[in-house]
C-alpha cells in the first residue's frame, strides 16, 4: 500500500529505488556488497567473533572474584544465551548469503530484526531488555573490527558487486538508504557507494548528512522521524528531494509521473554542464573565483572536471576518519596533500587544519562526553591541545607546499591568545623541517571566519593572515544560538538574519578596504539562492562542492554587480530577512 | 591521611565539615534528613516501592507474549534476584536508621555502594552490568516518586533535624555537599538546605553549580574530577573556594590554618554589611542602580536587607523546578509573582519569562535527546512553541502588576518574528483577561540581550521595548563559542573578550542614544573585578544576586565615571583582553 513519510527537503532531485535499510549502531560499522564466492568466508567470520565473545565471557564467568555480586554470575548467563540464540545465527546467514552484505552489516541488520519483537512489546521494560542484546552485539562488532575483513572490495569494483548483487530483480535497480541517523563517517563511507538518494529520520536542513547529499547532488530526505521504523529492507520508494518526501511502495501512475520528472532533472544538469569552460564572469565584467570543496585528494578529478579554478577548502579532518580512527602520520598526510594537489594539475589547494573535536568525533565514543559539543574543544583549540599532533599536520603541508600552490587555513579562532599560538607553531614545524633537513615550500596563511567573535575583530584577523574565509555555517548557528542540526529550531537558522548579514558584509568590506583575499566557504556559497546578494556584498570568491559549481556559474554569468550593490546595501538596511 | 583534590575556583571562601556525598542519577532525587520517630515509615517506603517492583516484573513475565525472545525470561530472572538483594536491603535500611536519611537518597547512597563492587572490576564488560542494577533501582524509585514522602519535613524544621542527626559528633558540624554533578533542580533544594560547601566531579567557572554557590556566597569547587570518587561519607574536608582547592582529612595544623583563614573572611563581612543603608553614588556624584537576581518569591526579603533598590531579574523558571516538574496553573504563579512583590515592599520587580527548554529541562529525560541543548528549543523559543502555557504565565504576570511595579523580560529573543510573536501574545493573553473581567495592571517590556544577533540588531529591539537586559553569561558564550561549563573550554571563555566588550558597549551606548535603560543581570553584574570597567562603559544599572550587592557598592562609591570612561574607551580598542 502506497504511503508517503514527510520530512525536510535537504537535497533537490528525484531518486526511484529499493530501500536498503543501515541499523545504527554505537560502534562504526562498514556497509558493502561482497562477491558470491566470499560467503562462506563471511559467514565463518561471524562464527569467529562470537566464539570469541563466548570464550571470554565464559573465562570471565570462571575467575569471578568472590566477592564479586552473585547476580553477575546470572546475567552473564543470560548474555551467554543471547550470544547463542539461533535466530541470531540464522538471521546473520541469511544476509550474507542472500544479501550479500559484508559479515557487519548482515550482524547489525539481523539485531535490528531481532531488536524489533522487543520493540513491539507493550510495556516499556521489557522493551528496554534489548539493550543487552545490542551489548553482545557490539562486542562481537568490535571483535571482528580487530580482525579486517579479508574480502572488502577496493571501491572500484563495488559499483560492479552491486549490480552482480541484484540477482533477483532488474539489472540495475537503484538502491535507497534509509537509516535513523548517519555520522560523518557513514557518509564518507556512503559517498563511495552507489546509493541513489538518503533518508534519515533525524537531522535538520543543514546537518552533515543534508550537507554532503547536498554536495553529492544526491536526493536526500532528513528529520522523516520514523522512517527506518516503517519501511522494510528492499520496499520500493522514491525519495522527492524537493518536496521532502518518501513515498513507499508507490503505484505505477506515481511512478510513472516521478520516472517524468527525473529525467527533466538530468536534462538540466546536462545544458549545465555545457558551462564548464565558460570562464565565470559578471555581465559588467568582474572576475569571479568559483572554488571547490574537497574532502579526500581523490575528489579533486570531479572539481577540475566542474570547472573549479582551485580548491578553496580541503576538508583534512576527513583524512582522519577512517574506520580505525587513528591519526595518520606525516608522511601519510604528505602524500595525501601532494595528491591533492597533483590531481588540482597545478591550480592552487587551500588546506583546513583538521576540524574535528567534540562535535566530529574521530572516535563516537567520546560524543556523550560533552552537553554542547558545538561549543566544546573543536578544531583549532582541539589541535592546540595538542601540539605534536597539530605540527605533525604543519609539517606534512609545509613538506607538500614544495610541489605546488598551497594555502594553510585554520578553523575556529576566535582568540589573539589563540592566532598567537598558531603562528608560533607553524614556525616551530618549519624549524622542526630546518632541522631535519627537509624541504618545504611558502604557503599563504589565512584563518576561518565563523565564530561571532572572529567577525568582529576581523582587523585584527587581518593583522596576522594573508586571507579569511568565512564559515558561513557555523557563524549562522554561533550568531543566531541555533544547532543547525536540532529540528526543533531548525526553522530559526537563517542565512539572512540581519545580524548574520551584518557580519558577513563587515568581513568583505574589510577584505577590500585592505586589499586582502575574502572568500566564503560555507553553505550559502553553493546556495544559487544567496549568489547574487554575497556579489552584491562585494564577495569576488566562493567555494563549494564541486556538483555545485555550474549552477552558481551560470548566476554569476546573469549577474551585474553595479545593479546589485546597490541592491545588497537595502538588504542590509532592511530589520525583516529578504526573500 | 590528608590529601588534596584540585579543581576550579568558583565561590571564595572557607568552609570545613564532614563530606555528605550524594549519588547522582537519572531520576530526580530528593535528599533531606528525617526525624528519628520516622525512620520505620521510610523503610516501610523503600520495602512498598521494591514489592511493587517485584510483583510488576513477576506479572510481565507471567504475561510474556508466546513470540518474545525466550532470553527474556532469564533476565527478568535475574533483576528480580537484583531486587531482592540482601546488600541493597540491609544497606537502605542502615542509611534510614543510621543517618536519618530519607528513603530516596537512602536508596542512591547504597546503589553507589553497591556499583562501586562493580566499579572495581578488572573487566569493562562485568564494570557495564552495574548498568542492570541502576535500572531496577531507577525503577523504585519511579515508583516512590508517584507516591510522595509523607515525613518531608518544612524546610524550617530541616535545620535543626540537622543538628540533631550529628549525634555521634560535636553538635552543629557542618556539612560539605560532595557530587559528580548538581542539577539546577538539586541546587534548589539544597539552597534550602545547610550545606556549608559544593564539590562536583564536573563543571565549569560558570556552570549551574558555580553560579548558585557563588550567589549563595558559600564556598566551592567544581571540576574536582573524582573528587566524588576519592571521598567517603563522613571524611573531614576543607573547602578552599579561593584556591579551588578540597583538603581531604586536613591535620590539626592546617585546620588550625584554615579556622583562621574562615574568622577573617567572617570579619570581611561583617564590615560590608555597615554599607547597607548608604547609596550607591560614585564619586562624581553618578547614581548606580544595584538590583536583585532572585529565583524564588521568598528571596526577595533576603533583597531588601541587602540594600537592593528593586529586582533586576525573577528567575521565574525556578516556580517550574518543582519536584514535579508540573507547571504551577495561573493563580499559583499570580501568588508567586504577589508575594515577590510584596517582600520587595513597592520596589519594581522586572519578572523573565521562562528560561527552560533543551538547556534547563523541567525534567531531567529530556536532555539526552539534543546534541547541543543551548543552541536549541529554550528560554523564548519554548514559550513560542507551546502559546496556552506561555499566555498562563503572562495573565499571571499581568494580573500581580495590578498590585505593584512590575516589569516583564522576555529571554533569548534573536528574532523580528519572535519579538512580534511575543508581543502579540502579551496583547492575546490582555484580552483573554479583559473577556474573563479579570484585573490587571500596566506593565513594562523589556527584552534580554543574550544572543550575538540581537546585540547586533539592537536598534530594532528599542523599536520594541521599553528596556533592555544584557544577559553577558549567555553573550559570552555565544560570541566566543565556548560552553561555560565545559571544562576542556573553560579558559577560552573571557568576559573581557574585545568583541564581547565591543557587543556589551554598543547595547549600552545605543540606551543613552535612545534614552531608554540597560541593566547588566549576568554574572558581570556581581563580579566586584568588573564594576569599574562596566561603570566605565556608561553602565548605571546592575543586577546581581543579593549576597553580592554590598562588595559592588563599595566599588561603586569608589568608582569616579570622569575618569572610567576614557579608560574604558582604551580597553574597548586594545585587542588583548586587559587584565
Amino acid at each position: 500500500m502506497t504511503f508517503s513519510i514527510h520530512g525536510l527537503a535537504v537535497a533537490r532531485g528525484i531518486a526511484i529505488g529499493r530501500a536498503v535499510l543501515v541499523a545504527s549502531s554505537r560502534v562504526d560499522v562498514a556497509h558493502y556488497f561482497i562477491q558470491p564466492e566470499q560467503v562462506a568466508a563471511e559467514i565463518e567470520r561471524v562464527r569467529q567473533g562470537r566464539n570469541t565473545v563466548v570464550d571470554e565471557l565464559q573465562r570471565l564467568q570462571a575467575d569471578m572474584p568472590a566477592d564479586a555480586p552473585h547476580e553477575l554470575g546470572a546475567l552473564l548467563d543470560v548474555h551467554l544465551m543471547l550470544l547463542q540464540d539461533e535466530a541470531l545465527e540464522e538471521g546473520v546467514k541469511h544476509w550474507i548469503t542472500e544479501r550479500l552484505y559484508n559479515a557487519e552489516w548482515a550482524l547489525t541488520t539481523q539485531l535490528e530484526v531481532i531488536a524489533r519483537q522487543f520493540d513491539e512489546m507493550e510495556d516499556e521494560y521489557l522493551r528496554e531488555r534489548k539493550a543487552d542484546l545490542e551489548q553482545v552485539v557490539e562486542r562481537i562488532l568490535r571483535y571482528m573490527k580487530g580482525v579486517a575483513s579479508p574480502v572488502a572490495p577496493p571501491v572500484s569494483q563495488r559499483r560492479k558487486t552491486q549490480q552482480d548483487l541484484l540477482l533477483d530483480d532488474t539489472v540495475d535497480v537503484p538502491l535507497v538508504l534509509v537509516a535513523h541517523d548517519l555520522s560523518p563517517a557513514d557518509m564518507l563511507q556512503f559517498k563511495q557507494s552507489v546509493f541513489a538518494g538518503f533518508v534519515t529520520d533525524v537531522g535538520g536542513k543543514t546537518s552533515h548528512t543534508a550537507i554532503v547529499a547536498r554536495s553529492m547532488d544526491i536526493p536526500a530526505v532528513v528529520g522523516a522521524r520514523a522512517a527506518s521504523q516503517l519501511v522494510r529492507q528492499d520496499d520500493w520508494v522514491i525519495i522527492d528531494g524537493d518536496a521532502g518526501v518518501m513515498i513507499v511502495d508507490p503505484s505505477p501512475i506515481i511512478l510513472a509521473e516521478y520516472g517524468f520528472r527525473q529525467r527533466q532533472g538530468e536534462l538540466e544538469r546536462e545544458r549545465l554542464a555545457r558551462l564548464r569552460h565558460t570562464p565565470a564572469v559578471t555581465i559588467d565584467g568582474q572576475k569571479i573565483e568559483l572554488l571547490a570543496n574537497i574532502e579526500q585528494p581523490d575528489d579533486a578529478p570531479a572539481a577540475v572536471k566542474a570547472g573549479a579554478v582551485g580548491v578553496g577548502l580541503f576538508r583534512s579532518e576527513f583524512l582522519f576518519m577512517g574506520k580505525t580512527g587513528n591519526l595518520p602520520g606525516e608522511e601519510a598526510q604528505y602524500q595525501a596533500y601532494r595528491q591533492a594537489l597533483d590531481g588540482m594539475q597545478g591550480l592552487p589547494v587551500t588546506i583546513r587544519t583538521i576540524d574535528v573535536g567534540a562535535d566530529k568525533p574521530l572516535d563516537k565514543g567520546h560524543k556523550d562526553n560533552y552537553l554542547n559539543p558545538a561549543l566544546g574543544l573543536r578544531a583549532i583549540r582541539w589541535s592546540l591541545a595538542d601540539p605534536a599532533m597539530f605540527r605533525t599536520q604543519l609539517r606534512a603541508v609545509l613538506r607538500a607546499a614544495a610541489h605546488g600552490k598551497v594555502k594553510l587555513l585554520f578553523p575556529m579562532l576566535a582568540h589573539v591568545s589563540e592566532i598567537t599560538q598558531t603562528l608560533a607553531q607553524v614556525d616551530l614545524a618549519r624549524a622542526e623541517l630546518d632541522a631535519r633537513g627537509v624541504a618545504y615550500g611558502p604557503v599563504q596563511l589565512g584563518a576561518m571566519i565563523e565564530i561571532p567573535a572572529a567577525a568582529l575583530m576581523v582587523r585584527t584577523f587581518f593583522k596576522y593572515f594573508d586571507f579569511l574565509s568565512i564559515g558561513t555555517n557555523d557563524l549562522i548557528q554561533y550568531t543566531l544560538a541555533i544547532d543547525r542540526a536540532d529540528e526543533s529550531v531548525a526553522h530559526l537558522y537563517d542565512p539572512l538574519h540581519p545580524a548574520v548579514l551584518r557580519l558577513v558584509a563587515d568581513v568583505i568590506a574589510e577584505g577590500h578596504a585592505q586589499g586582502k583575499a575574502v572568500s566564503v566557504c560555507g553553505e550559502t556559497a553553493g546556495d544559487v539562492t544567496m549568489t547574487r546578494l554575497l556579489l552584491g556584498l562585494g564577495l569576488r570568491s566562493f567555494s563549494m562542492h564541486p556538483a555545485q559549481i555550474l549552477a552558481v556559474k551560470q548566476e554569476v554569468l546573469r549577474a551585474d554587480t553595479r545593479k546589485l550593490a546597490p541592491w545588497a546595501q537595502q538588504v542590509l538596511q532592511g530589520e525583516v530577512p529578504a526573500a
